[in-house]
């Protein structure tokens, strides 16, 4: 095992709970606050929430989709003790329905976020058919978004198996963005293939691209590694080309923010260039995702919705005379990604199993 | 001729004055204030000279070059009229010597630095060796570094001209870091080309890489461009390979801080990134520099010094646990550079004639 390693000094990222009086409230990590501050919020507002993944206070698809479900389970719970009229079955679906929509909508790129909306959903839609009242709704669907945190941190253990499988003794890893614990509910998925392996010893050392605008690897990557006692190297965007022609690079792992049933994976703006330079030295590129991520409904990257955010991420103080791209996201094509791995398994991406 | 150009409108990076009352001076624009504030700085000090090259408020290969040499004059002319023993000739020359190796290590990678003291302090020798008295040397090295600031502008002038022809009508120019006229006496090498280009009606628009971590795509070329009226979008170094795939990009052009015999370059981190995108994509991949940068003594680029800067740069506050890598360059191989451009011509780099 790698010396120091605490996984156990890494935070819950989004974790539903309920009080004493029956109130069910989110808590999650602030992630605006980090590094500088570990600020844990608590919230019983859906709205909130939805403030939240917009605001990227929680962010990470797997992270955003534990939370989204979350929401709708707060505003269940909501609306079945208020006196706004929910008690009237039919008005509290549509209420339901509409509120679920607006929260699987907060982000468009990652696909986990109106997955995990429409499990709890369907959860609920099977209750109101059965007759079940406003408040046992609300009672189905904190327990469904309980069942999905759980579920997310054991995909991510057996990501994080089937992972560190392919890596060999002293590996040094880059990784772009942020898909580590701080990325999901518990654990990471392309971190989780770090933390796994590292608890087998492979791991000598992980470079984390800062992540322009927004920073996730300066700020989240380097922040969690650290914390969990990864040794870890951080280095602007740019640099990763030159880590690569010193031979410093055994593998590339990042995350996915949804997968193309060709297996194109969209995820932060500037990993498909980190994959392009991956191919040129001959350097492995994973993709470690859950299979939420995998929206089989599209056919290949191009029809991944790309969200495109303020120019004021790229430059705070505006250039007169000077426009700005912010991307978001970018989109891998397959053929640039050795394996895709999820809880499933190791997979070529044009032999995916979902 | 693209709408709108004035190259009026761009200050004097670097330029040698001498007052009423013979005192030399250097006045040069303060770099690390800018896009906020155009601030020119003036200054008889040669040592003021060196820190301005040392913090990067004169950057850029051949601007360091240029100023390298103003500063020998600005010492020289101080040295001359002293009452500190340098009237004796021999203790005048040994200091000239030291004082102008301090210069030339000022920054460790662009060689156009050395190049240029050197030069100076050649017609330095010269002249002492003909009996000139410090005086008369000092004339000397104030005419020597003012013709060499008209020849940087002439030949910048020259390298745009020949690049420009390398352009095709509508262009979409992608450049890394600032090669621009602030990175020279005046004009510029990369953006030179764009310059000339745009005189003839060929620029779209010049997309511009951030370069994390100083920022001087983001606060430099964006800048200048915007200033200069040609069209600019700024993009984080990450998004340049999601452009290059949108078809966006029609041509790579930057600068370079040390050309190897072999064709070899080195220039900001980053560039060699830039080269294996601009490679996969079928985009061509142009240097533009002066032959001051071509260092025959260097067979090949892991001759050249790469220049390592301080961790902080790349993260503000620390992070406990987290380490830095903070190379301010890399090297691009020759075969990955489809012409390297210099006053004399469009070389194919193993063709290079200086």
């Amino acid at each position: 095992m790698t010396a120091n390693l605490r996984l156990d000094r890494l935070p819950r990222t989004v974790e539903l709970a309920r009080a004493a009086d029956g109130a069910a409230t989110l808590a999650y990590v602030d992630q605006r606050l980090l590094p500088g501050k570990l600020a844990i919020e608590r919230t019983a507002d859906w709205g909130a929430v939805v403030d939240a993944i917009k605001t990227l206070a929680v962010r990470g698809a797997p992270a955003i989709g534990v939370a989204g479900a979350a929401a709708v389970a707060l505003w269940a719970r909501e609306a079945a003790g208020g006196d706004t009229g929910a008690g009237e079955v039919s008005a509290y679906r549509a209420a339901l329905e509409r509120t679920a929509e607006e929260i699987a909508c907060a982000r468009p790129t990652a696909v986990n976020l109106r997955w995990a909306v429409e499990r709890v959903l369907g959860r609920a839609r099977v209750a109101l058919d059965g007759g079940a009242a406003p408040a046992a709704v609300a009672d189905a669907l904190f327990a469904e978004a309980k069942r999905m945190e759980a579920e997310d941190e054991a995909a991510n253990r057996a990501i994080g198996a089937h992972g560190a499988a392919l890596l060999r003794q002293g590996s040094r890893v880059l990784t772009h963005c942020n898909a580590g614990s701080l990325a999901t509910a518990f654990y990471g998925t392309a971190l989780g293939v770090v933390y796994a392996a590292a608890e087998q010893g492979k791991i000598e050392r992980v470079y984390a691209d800062e992540t322009r605008p927004v920073g996730q690897g300066a700020r989240l990557t380097s922040w969690e590694l650290a914390r969990a006692g990864v040794p870890c190297t951080l280095v602007c965007d740019n640099m990763a080309a030159s880590l690569m022609a010193k031979g410093e690079v055994d593998a590339v792992i990042v995350g996915a923010d949804r997968i193309a049933a060709n297996g194109d994976a969209a995820n932060k703006i500037g990993t498909y260039g980190v994959a392009v330079l991956a191919r040129h030295h001959g350097i492995p590129f994973y993709v470690a995702a859950p299979i939420s991520t995998i929206d089989p409904a599209i056919a290949d990257g191009s029809g991944i919705p790309i969200e495109e955010r303020d120019a004021s991420e790229v430059l705070p103080v505006a250039i007169e005379g000077v426009d700005v791209w912010n991307p978001a996201f970018d989109v891998t094509p397959a053929g640039l990604i050795t394996r895709i791995v999820t809880e499933r398994g190791a997979f070529e991406p044009d032999k995916l199993v979902y």
